[in-house]
């Protein structure tokens, strides 16, 4: 009998793995928000993921459940459990994903470097964070944010008046003087193997990853072990199973501070789905099947991820298909199934080669066909 | 709109069109002769590639009609045509794969190299044949054979009787002296572009692929060259569309000579999933959408592929898949959904690397998790 896994989602991370899920004979069920999402290949379902019985009838037969986003509520995650359904990464671990607040307390046990921080709950709070961090602070709402979303500089405590109105504590964190942001990957398995990626170059605009680089350019042996001791100490340390997505400030005085979490696949590691002995799609599945996990090594000495977000033009990536293959035969061109609305995540391409600057703009060529 | 391809036949083939299809964003129904083969994970109808009325009904609103095999008959081919349907590749080159007399006869005319040949109605022709021939001789149905089936090597002409007694003329080959087996692939759009493989050395055990070394080792630059422009003649010559791959002998006075052709992907170019910037599934699925080709160049110095026999135990791949893994974190395993009946075909490994020894070895080491 084929393995099958349940992913609760149905966005493009749940469709990237269903190439290597083919390729190595599992079977994969999405669970989907509604029909016509970018999982849709896989075999779909359709329900609400905060709806326990919706769930309960989803993962019936299935050898794991796992995630595209972590959204699904500890009691739906719990009851799961308690069914005596395998869950990857399970509710212990993702709490720490779904609330910054008690991610920071508990990074802070582990002895993870991490920006100051500080929980708030009212403006007199806010203001005395501000005075001892030079006048400005980043403020989190602890539940709900993503690609900058729920995420505010303020320079005031006033500015962030409306969200204390809504009553629960906010996450105020010093804002970070840093010279760029790195992201390192690790593998987990719940019988406790662990593989890391090596630790890349995130290049974000607006608030949402552009660009990826792999390896980070630049990371000496020291900076790229201390990430993947970060990374592996916060898999072990929170019990996280399947991949884990560490983001990474790195600083003028060459520290390394932890950012955000992310416990599924990520953005940050697409690369290797053309880059890596084994991608990280690959990878989420042999982890959450408890698995052997495969070589994260890269193939080639660069590879290079561009996002392909939905301009102002509206139309179909298919249209634009031709123009980018011709131009680019040797760039892997990945898309969503997604309308290409602004600003929304629709794609991304993969280059790989000996010479990182050729790579970058080879990459960023193919996306540009794609844009505007 | 999303691009979709029909392909007739839900072998293994069809199913690693799956992977590369989500990636481009292609949508992909099959018409599988049964439910629950391998490509059962595409959008799957089941019908008879026999029946006309069975094909046209799946071929409604698909882009274009491709094949997992080539045994679609000639009259099925045609009337899609005539309706209208893009069929790639087309009847008129399909044809010289479904009847190797005809093949033998128009590689004739294109002064491809060959075998010495001849069309065989009667046991005096053949023994005639075998006169000239040293003796020995390779006899073959010119329709309907595949891995070795339809071919028998003959040292009488009484050994061919009972097929010269069906009434239906044979081929009948000299049975070449030679050293390696090699197969040229090569990818060819409708509109005229062309893109060639590196030649590779492909290791036959019991008239069945085993073993695919990319590129062929020992290769020269001449030798590249030569099987290249077969390729090249072969598939602008019949106006193939998608892939063809040409399976060669070479001998030891350094003449290649053509073989076999296969109009479709083939076993000889599974390397390229994972060895290759662009791999024959991918490349298949542009050609025949008349997309632009991608670039078939080899990622790594060497690529090796040994295929997974079904053996005297029978038991699912998924049993064998963690010790695998385990023993080999860096090899690809393909898995084809099949149940391992013995010598059947059931999946394959890939390896990459530097050194070919250690590729090999690799990924005979890997394969060998699978069998026995």
């Amino acid at each position: 009998m084929a393995l099958q896994v349940g992913i609760v989602g149905g966005g493009q991370l749940a469709r990237m793995m269903i190439a290597p899920a083919v390729e190595l004979g599992i079977r994969v069920r999405v669970l989907a928000e509604q029909s016509g999402m970018s999982a849709e290949l896989a075999e779909e379902a359709v329900g609400d993921y905060r709806d326990l019985e919706a769930v309960r009838a989803f993962a019936r037969g299935v050898d794991v459940v796992t995630f595209d986003h972590e959204h699904v509520p500890q009691e739906v995650l719990r009851a799961l459990v308690a069914d005596g359904i395998p869950v990857h990464p399970g509710p212990d671990a993702l709490l720490y994903a779904q609330d910054k607040l008690l991610m920071r307390a508990r990074l802070a046990e582990l002895g993870m470097p991490q920006p100051e921080w500080a929980e708030i709950t009212n403006t007199d709070d806010l203001q005395a964070f501000l005075d001892v961090h030079g006048g400005r602070a980043v403020v989190k709402t602890p539940r709900g944010g993503y690609d900058g979303k729920g995420v505010r500089v303020v320079a005031a405590a006033s500015e962030a008046a409306d969200w204390l109105a809504e009553g629960t504590p906010l996450l105020a964190e010093e804002l970070v003087d840093f010279t760029r942001e790195l992201a390192q990957q690790v593998a987990r398995r719940p019988s406790g193997q662990l593989v890391s990626y090596p630790v890349v170059e995130t290049v974000q605009r607006g608030g949402v990853c552009a660009e990826v680089l792999a390896p980070a350019p630049h990371a000496t042996g020291r900076l790229a072990e201390v990430a993947a001791s970060i990374g592996e100490a916060i898999a072990s340390g929170l019990g996280v199973t399947g991949m884990l997505a560490v983001e990474l400030f790195e600083t003028a005085d060459e520290r390394i501070l932890v950012n955000e979490l992310a416990m599924r696949p990520h953005n940050s590691g697409h690369w290797g789905q053309d880059g890596a002995n084994t991608g990280q799609f690959e990878q989420h599945l042999r982890a959450v099947l408890d698995l052997p996990l495969g070589d994260p090594t890269p193939r080639q000495p660069w590879s290079v991820m561009v996002n392909i977000l939905g301009g102002p033009v509206t139309d179909s990536l298919a249209s634009r298909l031709p123009a980018a293959l011709d131009a680019h035969p040797a760039v892997k061109v990945h898309t969503y199934g997604k309308d290409p609305r602004p600003g929304r995540k629709v794609g991304h391409v993969n280059a790989v080669g000996d010479d990182l600057d050729a790579v970058v703009y080879e990459a960023r060529s193919a996306a540009a066909f794609f844009e505007g």
